[in-house]
């Protein structure tokens, strides 16, 4: 007997009969003689649904009401998955995130998981329970909800897995598992069996969009081993079958030592660039800069700074596309002045392609064929940025594509 | 300055449109110096639209996760009216009934409130805020959500303005106040500019349907002046106009001098009447029957016993027509054998009337007056009930319309 928590998508929790196949597929792993711990979203569309009742009130909503309004979409779910349990008879309970209680921190729409009290899921699944907890809510210090953000589900559940001590956490979907690059761009793409969480956190944050980011480095941090699985197929076949299909992230390097160099191709689309142009090449710089869109809850990803001349360099970064005008005036309110930069510039329309895997560690030459690659196809690499275990390049966006299945077929992706 | 609590139905509630409409209002009286407290409903349909999809799950629905479901409903609307106020410059902020908090008993879907801490509230209004608490909602000791039931956002309203002392309480519907009988029925009913608390009291439970029969024993107990207006009208009319339309619940009698002897004829059509036939009439019996259909939480409104013969008597009382299969089950299963009586039989299809005026209690002729006319019609009385200042009779279903308007004409209500 294990502990395992599941966590169901919104398209998984759709409909009163989608939700009915859910609780088919919690009891039976309870009647398998798991403990089961369920995180659902809110029924596709009602997040939508809600937040556009929020736009035709007003523009700029309050982040807090934001929040208050948002966190009704999965109080429903839990509830009504609870009902469906119920009928099945299997004894279940819901509770919502300031009642277990998962407590945040303030900052709305946004927010981040402090702590978990088990207290209550500990007592009624030893007396035979399914629980059920909302997803992408919590509570703060001043009992105000927050809510984490757009996939914040995949985070709470990762969160209440790490918090329970959880054997395994699995995140069902509507895909199977995790790809060497999106299907709908190559088709030849190819299901991974297992990523190591180095690779899945590098998938997820260039735009694999199967697991939020902050789920994967939850995940990591408590070495949580966490599946991704489809809620599509059928609800009752026999649990060693649903365990092979999906995509387990592994905290065990050694896995992959028969594997291929490169794990996957993964990519963003809606990316946008700003340089600060002739910035002095002083400490402090930086932080100048970056602290200003920091505080105005903008994610920074990509951050460049090459040699300076003359004792000026240009300062470079990237935001997600939506942001980029906030940034822009930010940046022109709060920082232009203050770093006594030449000018700022900026792109909207730019993408992301990234090339990713732990073997590239060892292995020389990854880089230089990844810009063979787009040179062959004619494609201009405006940035580049590496990790260990990446190399991503910023490209014009109607690139995007072309460049995905180039590099696919290029590191051979479409073989096992 | 005065304190004042308004409270808007779902048709007030029941579009982003309308709910800009509720902001403007509130916002006026807050202009003309008022501190305000909202308690709005759900938006209309919305209840019934979560309802549906726990219908399509399970017929028979936990109560404490019909709750947790049917809370989300007034959780988005205070969210929304927070966000609308705010969009017209009018600092608000919203609070859940947990958050309030809202202390109700654990009778999940019509849970009674215990107690209201006002802290936050109080601290909010003098920071020169509108303050909007969900209606229809509380927790209990366990930090479960309840709900109070139908209509118990007027409950929820009534109490918050009790417990904050409030100057008075408004309650915006559909309707522009409380009428001698249902306009609907009777085309010359008229609008009363005042009624005393009792008498609504009698109109509220016998089924004028204008306030919930509870939130009128709050406003007694706490004589919390109470007025029913209309949301329909122009939400930036005058001050004055708009306290001169609805009616106001008064606790002040000699205000009812100069009026009639009868102030409305209020109706119930879904009635269910059961008698416990030939019972030993011996001390304990009534409780005998009533407290095991109390125990199954189901409402009883008359009861009748009359002089027993040969020691035995008829136990006859009223249920709502919803409850009168689950009522014949309790009695068959629990009372039956217990009271050793004959036989229990019952109707399903009989509707109550009933006449209501303070001014009944120093007019001898009232009754003779109402049973004459009703016998004029050739409608046959049932059940007959009386209190200081109502008289019930319970007849076929068929004749109740013909009923109230053969009693509004005889007693000359359509005349002020």
């Amino acid at each position: 007997m294990a502990l395992i928590v599941h966590k169901y998508g919104g398209t998984s929790m759709g409909s009163p009969e989608r939700i009915k196949n859910v609780a088919k597929r919690v009891a039976k792993w309870h009647n398998a003689g798991h403990q089961v711990v369920v995180v659902p979203s809110a029924m596709s569309g009602e997040t939508n649904r809600l937040l556009g009742l929020a736009k035709e009130i007003t523009g700029t909503p309050d982040p807090r009401e934001l929040d208050m309004l948002a966190a009704t979409g999965e109080q429903a779910s839990v509830a009504l998955l609870s009902m469906a349990l119920q009928a099945i008879n299997q004894p279940a309970v819901s509770y919502t995130g300031w009642q277990v209680a998962v407590k945040t921190d303030s900052a709305h729409t946004k927010a981040r998981i402090r702590s978990i009290d088990d207290a209550k899921v500990r007592r009624d699944l030893d007396a035979g329970k399914v629980v059920i907890i909302t997803g992408f809510q919590g509570v703060d210090d001043h009992g105000n909800i927050t809510t984490l953000g757009r996939g914040g589900s995949d985070t709470s559940a990762v969160a209440v897995a790490a918090a329970l001590g959880a054997a395994e956490c699995l995140i069902y979907t509507d895909v199977d598992g995790v790809y060497t690059t999106d299907p709908r761009v190559v088709s030849e793409a190819r299901r991974l069996n297992t990523v190591t969480f180095e690779e899945m956190l590098e998938m997820a944050s260039l735009g694999s969009k199967i697991l939020q980011i902050r789920s994967v480095e939850f995940a990591g941090n408590y070495r949580m081993p966490t599946r991704v699985l489809s809620s599509l197929t059928d609800p009752l076949m026999p649990l060693e079958e649903e365990m092979a299909s999906g995509t387990l992230i592994s905290f065990e390097e050694d896995t992959k030592m028969e594997q291929a160099t490169i794990t996957g191709i993964a990519f963003s689309r809606d990316e946008a660039k700003i340089t600060v142009v002739a910035v002095p090449d002083r400490p402090g710089i930086a932080y100048q800069i970056l602290g200003a869109v920091a505080d105005a809850n903008i994610e920074v990803d990509m951050i460049i700074q090459n040699q300076s001349m003359d004792g000026k360099t240009d300062f470079t970064f990237t935001v997600p596309r939506g942001e980029y005008d906030k940034t822009m005036s930010v940046l022109d309110d709060k920082v232009k002045v203050l770093v006594n930069s030449g000018k700022i510039i900026g792109d909207s329309k730019v993408s992301k392609v990234s090339v990713v895997g732990v073997g590239m560690r060892s292995h020389v030459g990854i880089a230089s064929q990844m810009f063979r690659t787009l040179s062959e196809e004619g494609i201009n690499i405006q940035l580049i940025s590496t990790s260990e275990i990446k190399i991503s390049v910023l490209i014009d966006e109607k690139y995007m594509e072309l460049a995905v299945r180039a590099l696919h077929k290029a590191f051979g992706l479409e073989n096992a």
